[in-house]
């Protein structure tokens, strides 16, 4: 038979018996204790190494977004920990799997509406342009009866403390650009075209911050989970020291309650 | 190059564009409105037809072990819909995540434990002879400090309700055998052997029932995950009409108790 | 802390210490023994029981989606048994999520966007009637640039094997309703709206029968990952007896071509 | 009712409306744009801070362990995203769920076998003590019919170039502690012991660096995971761009040899 066997091009690394080969480097030699695990997320996902100033950005955006406490993921790790103690891959991915558009998409969302609205327009060069740009986009949203993705946090109502902190770090590493320009010009505008103060959620800021780096929007979810993957980490070794996912599991089924199905089918979904 | 192309041989099935072939049967002709979904699941992983006895006691299994409340595993699942709704095969496989070996390795280790004792010895004829090996069984078990898998249930302390079921099951479909029977010597022996009088575990006789069924010891954690897939789905129909997981996540992120680390490294774990 | 503990309202089941309650019966004296499996997932997740012609139909859906042999799911979960094979429920989870919108979809949007399209119309009740009502909607799919869902199949370019047998069993079965009929109205008209004879896919008439048992459209996806979970433990079971996914690994690993990455940055990703 | 409401302690992160904690620290002010996100992963699971010497070894094993090419993991990944391109967590949990025992494994199987021998044990204080432990732990393993962790590498047969670079930087960090001394006597009387000469693989070096942290072995697999996760990411990344997932899906499906199965039972499993 002469179908040709298929070939699968990669530039992320190669072995021989001497060297490993990883994204053009040697990876013994020229990035073990060279580079740090930031850096070398960075470079692989990027495929450019970044500047000291971009990976400071990169560094702030991945530690700003590693952990929220008891989110719905870190308790689906735990239990799933509990569970299957054998196979930490295993709570791991049950904790990554929450990482979804609920409470991990903030992130790509806002840096996708930016992306969308600067596309198609020169850059402005004024705040008085940012805010004229910004006003068209909030005011598209609610045409489309949609919410502007970035405003507004459940518990920090008056300012998101993590939002001033990456925009100075922004500007000080030279990598603030337009998304963060426009977002913050949607955070001054926002009070007048929606009638609230609704202050820039931290994590719509780290998305702007990441598109400003120039990577991928598409991506952008990736490195919020490899940040919580981290952050689960950390859950899953404090529930192999002080467990309590046990009690988790407990409480839920000491407070069931059970009452037969009705015959004539279930309540209706809510859609 | 001339290295050969592999070749990967299956006999699950294959198609061609006027016919799908499945388990060497034509799935349109031979098997949709022919066949169980049950019969089928046996038909794959076992590689036989399940004779009809052997379909009653497998359908019986995979009804026991379907569902169990408000599980770790269904928790997980409810709260990654919560976290992830737009993905319901996430929400799917951080349940099954959770059949380890904590609360879904009693079918398999009870099986394999059974396996094990009847391997080496002639399967004996008479109840004495029965509680003879269970005996030699449990004092092994005992000699390695370890547990006899299938005994005891932390709710069902006097007799588990599936037990009793399962085990008339299968006698009245002709697979009754010496797993069964193994594990019936086992609960008569164990008050005097043990001290204490120990339920037979409704989830180990559905692993000595299967292992009757003459299904593979390594596939039987697979068999109970099927069986909680079912379960799971139940759970996440539930959820979408009368959703509880964001009332989970609240309860424990509520309840929290935060406390600075200790600077001097956190408490030993529990090893 | 007066605040008050929540409660956790559930239909599915629960215990005590001699009952094990499962959708309002006993589980040991109603159900074990005397529903399938088949059976006990429909209850489970529609919330009442099936007609003897339903569940013909749910089962014979099941069997007709559970395997599509080497898919990307049943590779990437006979990977995942090489890389971990002491962690079964890993490999079946990581099969499962490849049950997403690329290969697993054509289920739930056909049903879908049946289901959008008989809603607001009066249900016509002849032959033409239905040929109008589809050739509206695919009009209007056509409109918003986009495909009908269900029509197609990259191997049965001609006539999916599955699509008459099912169709003729909801028939006997009684359970051939409007889903049914305006696909089968589309797959009609196609031919003349459309410019090309489609045939209509399996996978989406099963989504359109399974709508036609009343089941819930945004649970759909759930089914199909029920029956591939049946479909995927045979995978594995065949992958444990005789394995390829080490032949798969070693054909791409042997076959990458490694390039260094351009110094000016990635390929622009194809959006 | 006068139940208890549980609490569950932790002391990762707490909000309020203005301040973010983070293990002890303020987030936005004390940790955003002040530390690396690999010192944050460090911290999160060891509960201290690392020492520069320590964060610089703890980076280095990161970067060795984030990617090794086409492996199972990154292929199962790569055909997930193919498959549900909407759910790139789906994507990067699938690979993590490849990090089992038998490629992932050898980190913390190494270091738990050096953890072991050297329990009970004073710690030598010449070459020649480390020798003789040395060749105590290899004779007891070989007794235990059991291969020594950690001693080959299936590409690079004379030294794993990882090896001595990451020994260096130890030994420079001031961590170079009893599991990398012991390993190292391993590797020098292993050919004597053996009577083959089989490298010190890099990925255990890596879980004797660990060990040597005083990071917790329970949790090593951990670290290779969430150093892979990254190597995920650039995987996902390259697969956006340059996509391979489709061929590798249609060489396997190209070449499936179908047979119908056997009528008399499958071919015994392989134990």
């Amino acid at each position: 038979m002469s179908v040709e066997q298929p070939r699968y091009p990669t530039s992320i690394g190669t072995s021989d018996p001497d060297t490993i080969t990883l994204l053009g480097q040697n990876l013994a030699e020229d990035l073990m204790g060279r580079i740090s695990f930031g850096e070398l997320a960075f470079q692989l996902t990027a495929g450019r190494r970044p500047t000291p100033g971009q990976l400071r950005v990169f560094d702030t955006v991945l530690v700003a977004l590693a952990d929220h406490g008891f989110t719905p993921t870190a308790i689906a790790s735990r239990l799933t920990l509990l569970s299957a103690p054998e196979s930490i891959q295993g709570a791991m991915a049950a904790g990554l799997l929450g990482g979804g558009s609920r409470f991990l998409g903030v992130t790509e969302d806002t840096a996708k509406f930016l992306a969308d609205t600067l596309a198609g327009h020169d850059t402005p060069d004024t705040d008085e342009g940012w805010d004229v740009l910004a006003r068209e986009a909030i005011r598209q949203q609610r045409a489309r009866e949609q919410l502007v993705p970035g405003l507004g946090h459940p518990v920090h109502k008056q300012q998101d403390p993590r939002t001033p902190v990456l925009i100075r770090i922004a500007r000080e590493s030279g990598t603030h650009g337009p998304h963060l320009a426009l977002f913050e010009a949607i955070g001054r505008v926002a009070p007048d075209e929606l009638g609230r103060a609704l202050p820039l959620n931290g994590a719509g800021v780290c998305g702007a911050a990441l598109a400003d780096l120039g990577l991928p929007i598409e991506l952008l979810r990736g490195y919020a989970l490899l940040a919580r993957a981290a952050g689960l980490l950390g859950h899953l070794a404090e529930e192999m020291r002080t467990p309590i996912a046990h009690d988790i599991y407990r409480a839920v089924d000491r407070n069931a309650d059970y009452a037969d199905p009705p015959t004539d089918g279930p309540t209706p979904l809510t859609e």
